[in-house]
């Protein structure tokens, strides 16, 4: 039989396996921490995560990498693109994400990117948050499990794209639509043509194979009521309208290179480097890459996206006249001037548009328009071009939707 | 003081509390894993994870998506591009995945997707396979932690790429290289030419911001070794010869991007759809994304690649005739009727090649060879094409580097 000090040793080995047990327990959850870092530095050492980020400061590409640090971007939808979209930034070590979504995850999200498992049943922008703060405890986080598309909520979303900086109150730097249907891209559309938001959208098709990013400055480019959005033509059946109850197809291919265009244009236009892109499409059958710009509609149905084109020609009258430019120069596209360092193509004029606007404006090869009527809708199946229906028809039956 | 009977009871309660916390340790882990699925199946439920794969089908893309479950495919590198593509071919449910690389996660390696901070330290393989099989126990893994280049394991990494398909002792289907530097790379380009393996090679510049695709069918399209390796061109100074502790900048976007065409094109090349690429660059600073196609050099220094050409040649000569074509399809691409549908076009032909073989062929706008001779090694600082150096004396001099 065992004696009292037998017995006293034995209950100080298990408090001590226990102690160690939970502290295994905390270690492997606190492992997934790193502690925060106040500086970015450039020390090329295995501990630095970000070594390899400002070492695009010596290969010339990025002047001011820290920069980063400073800009805050709200992505609206966190799925398939979204989701890729926040941990692409969160690994760049973007200063602040704000993520909108109101759906859970599911397995059937498991052919995409992101999402593991084991978070069946979390909302997305929680599951998100976790896994993002464990990767870059740098980054600050604010999440809003709803639907932007309600009248409190849209309320509410305005509010925090124009007050949720970085320094709170100021607005984000960048709205970046990683949505799937057409309603909530026209909430984002909507609201950031009454803010003057610069944003960027980004789609992919429901077969799968293709996709696009858009940049969209209110008053400037064309916004979602400008013109029917455009997506990428796939040479195939493009008859798919969103519709409840049908099953999109997705790929994590496709969802990886739209986010990884997206979020590289992101870089760009924060970071001031290379050609940032208006309008970057990918078919991924021929590997094919599509690029355009169109300018704001003038008879646009959006009227805060006219006033901000009120606005911006007003400030490009303002701006002092460009001197007589060298001939080389005169067959280059054309560059204005503006801050962020973009070129724009006027590829589709606004007395193009204007002449157009009963039909769908003439698109370089492979773009088309995302949505055409659905047969039911008219009478003998008509197409929208050959029905010659008009820009503002169109945008309202799609409103209808 | 405690009784005999108290000690024995608190024995018995540290005894359930450590079982208890064991298994809560079990529980945590286990909590990672979804049960295997014996056959794909298209329902459209939310706990399917295949449904928006299966979706393909009914979307008119692929004819037959199970079949991705009779493939195994090899990735060599597990970084940046070779982690990503590794997630997303098991999220496509790949039949069985094959991984080498001998190098460890690193805090330095956050800039990228896939490897978490938890993770550093580990081996690049395990990390991955443990994240993996979380992701889809479905997919079979076989892991290697060496480098394929020393000569004992080039021998084994030969062995498993010829006998560690599905099934044991069949080739996989295809090889894909995703390491970071040049002896890497011809040491699959040896072996594949040996095997007379079909193979893809992926690439991202030092300085970040440009990368690309190439698929490599031995005998048919030019090897590591007929021609220097291309890369697309960024429209930046490029003396970035990989160098022992220089710190090359990476990007997530970028390695997302390319690993996103990369298994694009797995995809399309495995389930037969769309148009494979067999040279695809990705440009970031202009959003520009060259193609192009080269066929193998009959002067290559692999006499294996010699002896695959010839093969080919005999293959070509068997195959019946093609009749007399109509005007519209002489003037298309060259379509060689291949088993894979793959369209081959003769942009650079053999007698191009073999007038080109004294200096580096003529490429099209984009597109560069990766590496020029250091300025050190030549005498006043010429670059490949001024000193007129044969392909032979650069790729000699190329493999003493």
């Amino acid at each position: 039989m065992a004696t009292v000090e037998e017995l006293k040793l034995r209950v100080r080995e298990l408090e001590n396996e226990l102690i160690k047990c939970k502290q295994r327990q905390c270690a492997a959850e606190d492992a997934h921490n790193r502690p925060k870092i106040d500086k970015m530095s450039a020390e090329v050492v295995d501990s630095n995560p970000y070594s390899r980020l400002m070492a695009l400061k010596r290969m010339g590409i990025v002047d001011d990498y820290e920069k980063i640090r400073t800009f805050s971007v709200a992505v609206v939808g966190v799925g398939g693109v979204g989701s890729v979209t926040a941990e692409m930034l969160t690994r760049c070590g973007i200063g602040k994400l704000l993520l909108f979504d109101y759906d859970k995850v599911e397995l059937a999200n498991m052919n995409r990117l992101f999402f593991q498992p084991h978070q069946a049943g979390l909302s997305k922008v929680e599951a998100a948050e976790h896994t993002l703060r464990n990767i870059n405890p740098d980054v600050a986080f604010e999440t809003h499990n709803y639907n932007i598309t309600t009248l409190d909520n849209f309320t509410h979303f305005m509010d925090r794209i124009s007050h949720g900086g970085l320094e709170e109150g100021e607005p984000v730097d960048l709205v970046l639509s990683c949505v799937d249907n057409f309603e909530a891209r026209m909430a984002i559309n909507t609201a950031c043509n009454e803010l003057g938001q610069i944003w960027m959208e980004s789609g992919v098709s429901e077969n799968a194979v293709s996709g696009h990013i858009q940049l969209i400055i209110p008053g400037e480019t064309a916004c979602f009521a400008c013109a029917p959005p455009l997506v990428v033509a796939a040479n195939i059946d493009e008859k798919t309208l969103k519709r409840e109850g049908v099953c999109a197809a997705s790929l994590p291919t496709t969802m990886g290179v739209v986010a990884g265009l997206l979020v590289q244009n992101v870089l760009k236009y924060l970071l001031k480097f290379g050609t940032v892109s208006y309008y970057l499409g990918y078919n991924a059958m021929q590997d094919f890459f599509p690029t355009m710009t169109m300018k704001a509609n003038p008879q646009c149905n959006d009227r805060h996206c006219r006033r901000q084109q009120e606005e911006y020609k007003k400030k490009e009258a303002e701006r002092p006249k460009v001197e007589a430019v060298q001939e080389e120069e005169e067959e280059a596209i054309v560059h204005e001037d503006n801050e962020w360092g973009i070129e724009l193509v006027s590829e589709v004029t606004d007395a193009e548009l204007q002449a157009a606007s009963g039909v769908v404006p003439d698109l370089p090869e492979g773009i088309t328009v995302a949505y055409t009527i659905p047969v039911e809708e008219t009478a003998k199946g008509e197409t929208v071009e050959e029905t010659e229906v008009s820009l503002e028809d169109l945008m309202a039956q799609m409103r209808k939707l």
